[in-house]
């Protein structure tokens, strides 16, 4: 039973979360602002549309990650804020294009028209590629040594390459309407997802001067997060309103896409999204109290389905 | 007039600058061939669309401008074959997308099915994006130092963003049924190509060990040779077959969009295109004769015009 000091505790720590969480948001968005280009300057549509995509809204939980990884590692925080914008304007591009008419075509982003909606297809096609380009300048700007500079754009380029985003959307699209085993959607969803958040993880750590225990330790911390993210994100689509989820809802379904729901079932897949979040718990032991921001923010993943 | 010796000189050139680019170009395709994912690995349908697209023939115009460079600051050629295979990547992206049908909606290039055609609109966008993070995980396998391969990185990003071909590509797509001044023109063309082609010249440089005024040299050369290629390319879209493209023909002035063509005319625009020649020869000057490669590139984007 939890005395009323643990209460007590437990309250503050999530306080102490909430502000901390606030307070990457805020730096964030002034960081996404201050790297992206000027709407005063032309072009200006695809100005426009670069900051429509990326300032609209979002959950940001990879930047969250690459902020909670790094300081569990003693990184720079200015290091972090560019890392994490960098990590952000590719994942508003996997966003961009996966709500085309040619992929999922989806309307509806963040509660609001999605880019080549708001523009047009060819509007969101050149933002998607200039955001790319964009995240790879903005690790240009993070005060770091040229040395991890290139390291960090090698991670952000294998993630967003065919062997990660690109490849996870392709896997996607040639599994719509078919019947896939659990193997492959876990695959699927490990370039897909898995592939960024991982990532993600990884560059935060990478802002300090992580052993290789660290980077391993936060692999599978990544892998598990990663995966309980995309079930409880199949749970949603399948249980909740598009008012709610600020996205078409019932989509999945709809489009007869493999979901975690689709292939294990419901509850099943509420299981598995809180052992992948007892994993991602294991696999910090080694940090101590440094990883309780990465803690956190494994529990804020699967709280989701409450 | 002519000597039989002048003749015999200018004849040997022309041999020597001949084997050179055929050695450059088989070099080419044998770096693209390793540098890009295989076919035998999941998800097979992307490699295949990415290999299409990239192995299928072009005048790999940049990758022979980097080694040209290159070679005029003593670069060692293995870095080179590297390098030339990503700026290579980075323009075939922007063939892909140039292609679709949002964009100019173009069923033809290289004298086969655009990637679009021969595969499906949503494969072709994965393509795109895949080749531009294939293209930097390329530049980290150049056998240079960190330091060098974040220059590289750096060139290829902002030449492939929205200050270079996303923007430009945004201009041509706004231009399109209006009526645009030369400034204008010239501003789009700097950015759709000229951004691409100074960042080869560059690059190529940035393979040894350049100062400013090598820099400087090159960026004039590549301002008047990317030019001078666009003009040609009205030109030839105005007044050739698409057999003879490989390519549909004719599609600038049914897409009523500016070209050099329809704004100065057909002979001015000849004119023009030997003037930036010769601009582009005596940006050479400093070199002397270990710009040969770079003089002749020049002459061969405007002797298409015969």
């Amino acid at each position: 039973m939890q005395s009323a000091y643990d209460t007590l505790a437990t309250e503050g720590a999530q306080l102490a979360f909430g502000f901390w969480r606030l307070a990457v948001l805020d730096r964030l968005e002034r960081q996404l602002d201050a790297q992206l280009p000027c709407v005063s300057t032309p072009p200006i549509r695809l100005h426009e549309a670069m900051r429509y995509a990326v300032l609209g809204g979002g959950k940001r939980l990879r930047p969250l990650l690459c902020q909670a990884s790094g300081v569990a590692l003693g990184a720079d925080r200015q290091v972090l804020d560019t890392v994490g914008a960098a990590v952000e304007m590719v994942h508003v591009n996997s966003l961009v294009y996966d709500d085309l008419p040619a992929m999922d075509d989806d309307s509806l982003r963040h509660g609001r028209p999605s880019v080549h909606i708001q523009f047009d297809e060819a509007t969101a096609i050149l933002t998607g590629s200039a955001l790319l380009m964009q995240a790879f300048m903005t690790l240009r700007h993070a005060p770091v040594s040229c040395a991890r500079q290139v390291l960090l754009m090698e991670e952000l380029a294998r993630a967003a390459g065919p062997d990660g985003l690109c490849g996870g959307q392709m896997f996607d699209l040639d599994s719509l309407g078919t019947v896939i085993d659990i193997p492959a959607l876990n695959l699927m969803h490990r370039m897909k997802t898995g592939a960024l958040i991982r990532a993600a993880v990884r560059m935060g750590a990478l802002c300090a001067e992580p052993v290789d225990a660290d980077l391993d330790a936060l692999d599978r911390y990544a892998a598990a997060v990663g995966l309980a993210f995309q079930i409880v994100d199949d749970i949603l689509d399948a249980t909740q309103d598009s008012a709610t989820l600020g996205k078409t809802a019932g989509k999945d379904a709809q489009d007869h896409k493999p979901t975690y729901v689709s292939v294990f079932g419901l509850e099943p897949s509420r299981r598995l999204a809180w052992q992948l979040n007892e994993q991602a718990h294991a696999a910090l032991t080694c940090f101590g109290a440094r990883a309780f921001y990465l803690r956190e923010l494994a529990d804020l993943i699967v709280k989701r389905l409450h």
